[in-house]
């Protein structure tokens, strides 16, 4: 069910108990440790994602896949045969601020790796909400919201009194002074009073991104 | 869109937007005034649930309205026709410890009055691993899973583990001491490992039903 | 310059410094004190407004002062000429929730003492966007607007993008969980993205109106 | 009414909704996509204001616009015409220490791109509150104050007893210890004890300035 | 060198160590723990003071110590002879609003029990600085200083910088919304710009005064 | 392994796993529910224990249980046979003031329910430390330490700095102004600095002596 | 009792009073200070533990004490002879994730330099629960559990609703959002349904040794 | 009263106010602005103090003025003729670990530049109590006490348990997790049992050895 490298135990059974394999979380592992875990990974016939991660290490992972692809601004190294699509429905991913944009890659990229479609929405924060109301028809078409937020957060709010879907609300830590590294953010998306809206962690793009999946596949 | 009753702007038009009529949030309302706000929302053929209420305003509310429902241990009077189910799939409720359960029917009774069959999987906390892991088989039929728990709020992380589909976490008030009322649930459920977790805000039953009605509704 | 009362030192210059009498402030005040205060101010041919009080204080400030009024959404009790016009151009007072409207009140009452002409916008919340559309021209005709919202406190946000006058924002306790008694809703407001946002304590729809005031005048 | 960038969506209709153009905030955003955002900006005979911003952007935007202008202090590249006055009156920037002058700069460069005449009083903090006091006539003829404070953010508190002109209260995250990056400044200033204050963000000179700016044209 | 009494060890060394005798913080116990305490106090021919009582707890004394006294607005009962006092000079009280008197209170019946004169002066907040500007000379004579203020707590930096005696500030629970029950003005206070402030816990009256006491005695 | 009382899932396997019964946690549930789940444990020839209770409850549980018996300040209901002693160590029970005592109880009869002998040594806090230095010889025979502490919250560093024996500290709420509810005596106990020392939650006598129980069971 | 250093009090009475000898905290100190305490405690012929160090610092200690071992992943250096085993049990150290071994790794070279049996169980965090089941055989076997977690810190809730051992848990820092660099994981420990749980300080893998050495020596 | 350099107006007037010259609080400034403010100063006879200060600065004052010293702990330049002594009596510096040794010579340094003796106690933290036990003799004959430490913040509530001096607490940034860079010992120190204390801000030794100034100075 798992294979001990020592430092971890790869976990090469979550592809049957959660429908994807297990992915990497960067932040803080070696490069090599790195390398490990995907190898562990690739040897069970399994795509690889590698969240949270950077130059140095897609240098480390090159060599050993050559295949790999990193998205920079996402900052995600993926290793995948094409996946097949689980949903005929995409996801809107929709963002505020120019700066939320790589929390809003983040899920794009997660999303596609995890074989659903993708519709963006960037850069349609609530200070000039003609941008938002102009791309509504669209938003409606696809099944479920990700809606990326940072400063005051207030966008989910808006298109959850706007839309009747389900709206994953991404708190990101843009901000300055009171944001508080966006803490203000996620309160104010736990406190929306629009119906039918979830939150996940500050800059938690990818753990939006899953949480449509589970949503979408049937 | 709307009907102005001087103190309220009462908002018809969201059936249209949203797919199910306004909700009375009840606390910090009069009994007049909720019964008046339920009058407009009845002259507009639309079903009532009146949230966060208490046996004082129903006896108000049941004076106008004699098959009003008061559903006690939820805090939720409920005026409505039989809905017709949204999902032929139920969603399941979770909750943590019995203190928990008060909210956990905030979302059961909610839920029911949106259309939605709810089967209900109480007092399964983490202290007593076994008695959710018993129930394991009929949890994963659930097409959705809402998952209620005070003090660590540690169940959402450990269903998560186990089960691949969407689950709203709701963190409760419930706890004494560095609970804080419910902010160590609620941060403990942002920073879940396990993936496929959305959070609604400390005691928001109500708004977990409506997320789970926006995931399963056609 | 004041008068030595032995409990307070009643500021009666305050009139000359700040254009308007000193108000009485009356949470933890008990009704003889405030009536002695009001009487100092009253013999200098001062006008009177008592904020945060209650039926028990109105009850002994009537005794004395026959023709006191006393506002109770509001929690006001005012004793006062008909104050002259400061502007010809109205205030807007714009509310998200019917629970808001006591903090709304606070500010319209203390606003039309101050002699400034108020325009009212009351439950136009976020969640139904279109409540306040449909309000746009005539807020566009006032020239300050004090925008009172609990909850997330998205409303400024939203405004502030729409139209090009100051706001003076109040964020209120109204709200739970996560909303920790109007710190989200302050947090939310701090950051706002829209320019022309300003913001005063929670719950201080009195600071709003004279924000407005000292604005307005002359 | 916005054009589309790709990464942005500039805002083209704002000077119409709100009578100044879009401001490009610096941080967080590379000088590629600021010198991009500017081109656009510029395109439509729109003035340039980049806040938050370093030598090194300011070398970008140079290479295409040979006017901009650099105010190192207050972190701003300004690229415009000379702005018409918006009113006959001044803005007073107010500072308390030597350290609190890079924001109030932001406050001093932005109101004069906006068209406002401004007044500086620098250094006139409550340890040696003569320093004020002698200055105050000067403050008084001006109709709008900006206050700008850290560390115990007092300052706007005693303006606020001493003029009776509206008073946009800046805190700022100079302190040190329990000054928690500007929180300490900012709650004395939300709880300030003198009518006619109203706070902005923790350091954002930039939104007290438009919040005059909204104030003082008619 | 201690007394067990079972539920407490009453400390009679304290008069040597301390310089003066242990007083009893009602709070949290009942009137008939509290008498016992006293009797244990009074058998050893020392004074007794209770900090944080109410009229219930001092009838239970009085039957006991006949010649007890309760200060009401301060909540102590005292049993004592008249007390020598400690210093020629006197200690100043210097309080902000009305709200903040029971807490200035405190303090002056516990520095008198200690041997010490006192000097009030009430109502003296920074939004009309002239009420205490015309005080100042009076302040000056006084070798030590307690300023107590709640909301935003700006006066302890305000005498500070004019006066250069030691100032014990004592931030209040008195305000609201972001007052956080003293905090605001305790985090001001700590962090004032003017030097020889160092503060107690919030409404910490009693606590003041004995460090005033500390101060004073030769 | 588990009885289904619809409202809870009372665990009689906890007594295989853990070695001791379900406890009960009296707040937040009614008289009705403590009794119904007291009697599916006293079916299973358990023990029981009822924690956070009341009088009221007491009298419901007496009325089924005639040998039931409340500890009034432990608010502790208990109905069991004599314990057999499942060390031949005890603990040390260590409080700080008087008011510290309910949780001090708290911990002291949930341990003789357990089968643990119990030393008490009340009110020893460091503002007189030669209290707890004269009981350091009983102390240091003891095998585990349980420290309770409000206020600072400093007792535990005292102690652990002169006995080589693990300490249980607990914080309590004890405490007003900026103790914020026993965070601050809990932060201090986190950041001890001296060795062994562990920190449970605040006012959990309870959890404390759990914890003793384990290290001492065989 | 102490060697006078200057700068330092090196308390050779430690080894009396607790045990083990003093053990140097790095972390703040310079190298030079640190050989210097090093040299002090050698001379007493007592063994050398200093955590939170680096490279740097080994390679000065090294010149003097050529046996001095560095541990990287623990960022320990000892210089020791082999401790004696204080008990014949060993402790578990069981860690949730990969980034949390370094940690764990404190505690565990900790352990070992105080004469403790270590086993080791990494990487078997809540997320996949079936890697923690598998091992819990031989996690009985030991008589104390330190549990090592970030994130959420679920993990000692889940082990301590398995296990009968006492628990001591250790939060992590790793983590991102509001994960607030620990405090999440730290509040979740603290308020753990599962009993038989205490917490030491966040990354305090140190202090968690020492309390298992409290426990388990003789 | 004060010069104006453009970017500070120096309060020549401070000396007579509060009976020592402007400190210049260096954190923050560039050099050469330190190097003129100290120009300004000596212009007028007094001595010169810089606080926060480094080497860097150091360099660009030793130019100017070829006696000015740097205290390299205490991170301050002086500048001065031998002040003569304000008081007979030296003021006590206490600290509990190493790395609090930073701020007590802040402490020391400045104490001495205005005139006080100082008698030194470092390195004597609650954890070995004996230490400053050991030197209790010596303390008591000091006036007032300074009391510097970080981690837990225990130290002042011991030695305000021994002691009946008034002692200065100093809260310093030294620990790690949840002391939340000095929060934790503010908190405990505030809150201390013992009477007879006070508090000054995190890592603020200046403004410690200012207080004892003001107490000092007759």
């Amino acid at each position: 069910m798992y294979e001990e490298l020592g430092f971890a135990k790869v976990d090469h059974h979550r592809i049957k108990r959660k429908g994807f394999p297990e992915v990497i979380f960067g932040q803080g592992k070696t490069p090599e440790q790195i390398v490990k875990i995907a190898q562990s990974i690739v040897k069970k016939k399994q795509d690889v994602l590698i969240t949270r991660t950077d130059k140095k290490t897609f240098a480390a992972v090159k060599k050993v896949f050559k295949r790999a692809k990193f998205h920079e601004k996402a900052k995600i190294i993926s290793y995948a045969r094409k996946p097949k699509l689980v949903s005929n429905f995409p996801v809107a991913i929709i963002s505020a601020g120019t700066s939320d944009q790589p929390i809003a890659e983040e899920a794009a990229v997660t999303a596609e790796f995890l074989g659903i479609k993708v519709e963006k929405f960037y850069d349609v924060g609530v200070a000039g909400i003609h941008r938002l109301v102009s791309n509504l028809d669209k938003i409606k078409k696809c099944k479920v919201l990700i809606v990326v937020a940072g400063m005051e957060g207030a966008l989910p709010s808006v298109v959850g009194g706007l839309v009747d879907k389900p709206i994953i609300a991404v708190p990101t830590s843009i901000g300055y002074g009171s944001s508080f590294k966006g803490l203000a953010a996620l309160l104010t998306m736990m406190n929306s009073c629009a119906p039918g809206v979830a939150v996940v962690n500050i800059d938690n793009g990818f753990g939006a991104a899953v949480m449509a999946f589970t949503i979408l596949k049937d």
